[in-house]
C-alpha cells in the first residue's frame, strides 16, 4: 500500500463518516463533554452523553459506537453496563484511561473497564498507556512525561489483552494492533493540540465514529487520528493562540476535503 | 398585527431582558450549561446554575425563571423541588425534553416533570415533542428525526395539557398555546445552528429569560426564537464554520439592534 | 517599590509559571471546569481535575496548588479531603466562594471550607465576600451587587481569620493580607469580562497557579489579577462581542510578553 492510497482510505472513511453520521454515545469526564460533542459534530457524527444507569443500555442500542473516557467515579458502573451491552449488540467501544498513572484510582479503574469489557480500542498518551501496562508514576495529572516511542511495547502488550487495537497519541502517535508485529504511526498533527483541554478525549470520540463506519479497529484509528492530525495542522495556520486554535479546529474539522487529506497525510507503516 | 408591529414587540422584549436583566436558574444537563449561560449572558440575561436539593428552593426565590433540561438522573428530584417552588411564587418554568424519545427513561422523566409541576413552556424538537405526547421511537440520541411541522398536533396536545406553551424548534420553529387554536410560526435561523451542541438548551434558556420579562409564554417563545434565529443568521456571515460559528453567534447576540431586527424577523401567525 | 518594580515582578512570576508549569489540582464546579482548564493552560500552568474521593489526596500529592471552588453539594467530602491534604504538604489552597450570599448553603459551605481546612487564598466578587464575612443578601445569583470597595473592611478580616490573603475581583481588584494593615490594588482589566462565564473561577484558578511558584499569596493574587486583567485589556482590542472576547482572552494569556506586562500594569499599593 502506498502513502497515496492510506491517504485515499483516509478520505473515503470521512465521507463515510459524513455521510452515515454515526451516532456516539459518550459516558466521558465532565471537563470535555461539550467540546467532545462539538469535534464530533464537526467530523459529521453524531454525539450523545447519556450515563444515567437507566438509560444507558437502551441508549447503546441506538448507537454505533460506544466511548468510554474515565473518570467519573459515579459513571463506573454505567460504563461497565454499556460495555457490556455494546459488546452483546456488537458496536466498536473505544476506551480513554484519562490520567491512569497519575493516581492508583484511575490506573485500577482502566484496568477494571478492560477487563470486564474488553474495548475494541484504547487511545491514550505515552504515560497512560504505560501506567495500563503496568509502569507506575508515569503520568503527571493528565499529561504525559513520556513520547510516543517509549510505549510501543506497551501498546502492543495491550492490544493483544484485549484483542483489539491501541493508539498512543503523540507528537506522532503510533496505533498496533493485536494481528500483527508492526503498526503504523501517523506524523499528522501540531503541538498546539496540547495546549487545549478535552482533545485528547476528543481524539478518542473521533476514532469511536471511524470505528463505527471502519470494521477494523486498527485502520479506523489510523484514518481518525489522521483526520485529526491535519485539521490541527490547518487551524495552526489561522490561529493567534489556544484560544482561536481550538475554534479554527472545529472549522478545519468540518471544512477538511479529499484534496487536502491527499496533499498532507503522513502515515507510515512501521515494522 | 402587521409583521412590523410583531418584530417591534420583539425588539422591545430584548430591550427589556437587557434593561431588567432577569436571573435565570438553570437545572439543565452537564454537557451544555457553559455555552447555555455564555447565551443567557449574550441576550442580557443573569444566569445561575444551581442543583443541590439544599438550595434550590431558595435559588428559585431570587430568580425570575426556571430552565430544566432533562437529564441528570441525580438532579430530578432537585428539579421537582425547584419546579414546585417557582410554580408556588410564581414564576415561569421551561421544560427542554433533552431526548425524550430516544430512552424510555428520557421521556417518563420528562412526562413526570411534567405532571408533577407542569411548566409554563416546553421547547423541544419535533422529535422530543412528538415523544412527550406519546409517539415513540422518534429521537435519534438527541436529534430529531422528524420536521417541525410533524409535531404540529402534538405541541397543541401538550400546550393543552399543562395550560401553556410549547415550542417545537427546527428549520422553522412553531410555537402554540393553550389558549387558541392556532400558533406562530417563527422563520428565523441557520442550519448551522444544528452544528454546535448546546444550542437547543441555549434556546429553551434564551426563551426562559424572555418568559421572565413578558408574562404571555407564547409570546415570549415566538420574542425568544426570533432574537436567536436573527443572531444566528447575523453569525452565519461571519462564519468558517461550526466553530467560528459558535462564537460569532455570541457576539451576535449581545450586538443585535432594533434595526437589524425589523429589517429580519420572520413571525408568521399561523390558523 | 515603584510601579516599575511591581510589573517586573508580575512578569518574573509569569515566566515562572511557564517554566515551572505547576500542576493545579481543581475541584470546582461543572459550568466553568473547561474555561478554567484552557486559561491554565493558556497562562502555562498544568489543570488536572480530580474530585473522586478516591483518589483527591493522591492527586494532591502530585499537586503544586489547589483550587477548591463551591459549590457542587456532592463534591464537598472531596474539597475537604483534598484541602486537608493540602495542607499536610503544604501546598497552597485557593478557595472561590461562588454565589455565597445568594443562599444560606452556599454560604455555610464556604464558612465549613474555611474552618475545616483554612485557605491560603480566598478570591470572590465583593458580595462573596462581604457574606463569607456575615453580611446577608449580598449576592444576586452569582453576580455581585456591591462595589469591590464595599468589602475592604471584610476582605481584611477574612485574611486574618484564615492566616492568609483575600482578593476581591471587581472594576479594581483589593487584594489584603493577615499580615499588613494595608493592601494592594489591581487597576488591570476590562468590563467585558463580567459578560464571559467562568471567567471569576479561571481567576481563581490563575491565582493558584502563581501561588503555586511564589511563596508569598498575598503577591502571588496581585501578580495573577493583573495578569489576568491586562490579557483582558488585549482581548478587547480584537473583540467583536462577548463570544469572540472569550477567545481572544485565552490567545492574549498565552501569547503576553513582559514588555507588555511593563507597559500595562497598574498596581497600586492602598495603606
Amino acid at each position: 500500500m502506498s502513502h497515496l492510497s492510506f491517504a485515499e482510505a483516509v478520505a473515503a472513511d470521512l465521507s463515510a463518516v459524513r455521510s452515515r453520521a454515526p451516532l456516539v454515545h459518550n459516558i466521558t469526564n465532565l471537563v470535555v463533554m461539550n467540546v467532545t460533542a462539538n469535534m464530533l459534530l464537526a467530523v459529521g457524527a453524531s454525539p450523545v452523553m447519556a450515563h444515567a444507569p437507566e438509560e444507558v443500555e437502551e441508549m447503546v442500542g441506538l448507537a454505533d459506537a460506544l466511548n468510554i473516557g474515565t473518570l467519573e467515579a459515579g459513571w463506573i458502573d454505567s460504563m461497565i453496563l454499556a460495555a457490556k451491552a455494546a459488546r452483546m449488540r456488537p458496536i466498536p467501544i473505544v476506551l480513554d484511561p484519562v490520567g491512569a498513572g497519575a493516581t492508583r484510582y484511575r490506573t485500577l479503574t482502566s484496568q477494571r473497564l478492560m477487563a470486564v469489557a474488553p474495548p475494541t480500542l484504547i487511545r491514550g498518551n505515552a504515560s497512560e498507556i504505560l501506567a495500563l501496562d503496568g509502569a507506575s508514576g508515569a503520568t503527571r495529572g493528565v499529561d504525559s512525561t513520556a513520547g510516543s516511542d517509549a510505549a510501543w511495547g506497551a501498546a502492543g502488550r495491550l492490544a493483544l489483552q484485549i484483542q483489539g487495537s491501541v493508539c498512543v497519541s503523540g507528537p506522532a502517535d503510533l496505533i498496533r494492533s493485536s494481528e500483527t508485529d508492526g503498526g503504523f504511526r501517523v506524523l499528522n498533527g501540531d503541538p498546539m493540540m496540547t495546549r487545549v483541554t478535552g482533545l485528547g478525549c476528543s481524539a478518542t470520540a473521533i476514532i469511536g465514529a471511524f470505528a463505527a463506519i471502519n470494521p477494523d479497529p486498527t485502520l479506523a484509528a489510523v484514518h481518525g487520528m489522521t483526520v485529526f492530525g491535519i485539521a490541527g495542522e490547518l487551524a495552526r495556520q489561522r490561529a493567534n493562540g489556544p484560544g482561536s486554535f481550538a475554534v479554527a479546529l472545529i472549522d478545519a474539522l468540518a471544512n477538511l476535503d479529499t484534496p487536502t487529506i491527499l496533499e498532507r497525510a503522513r502515515i507510515v507503516r512501521q515494522v
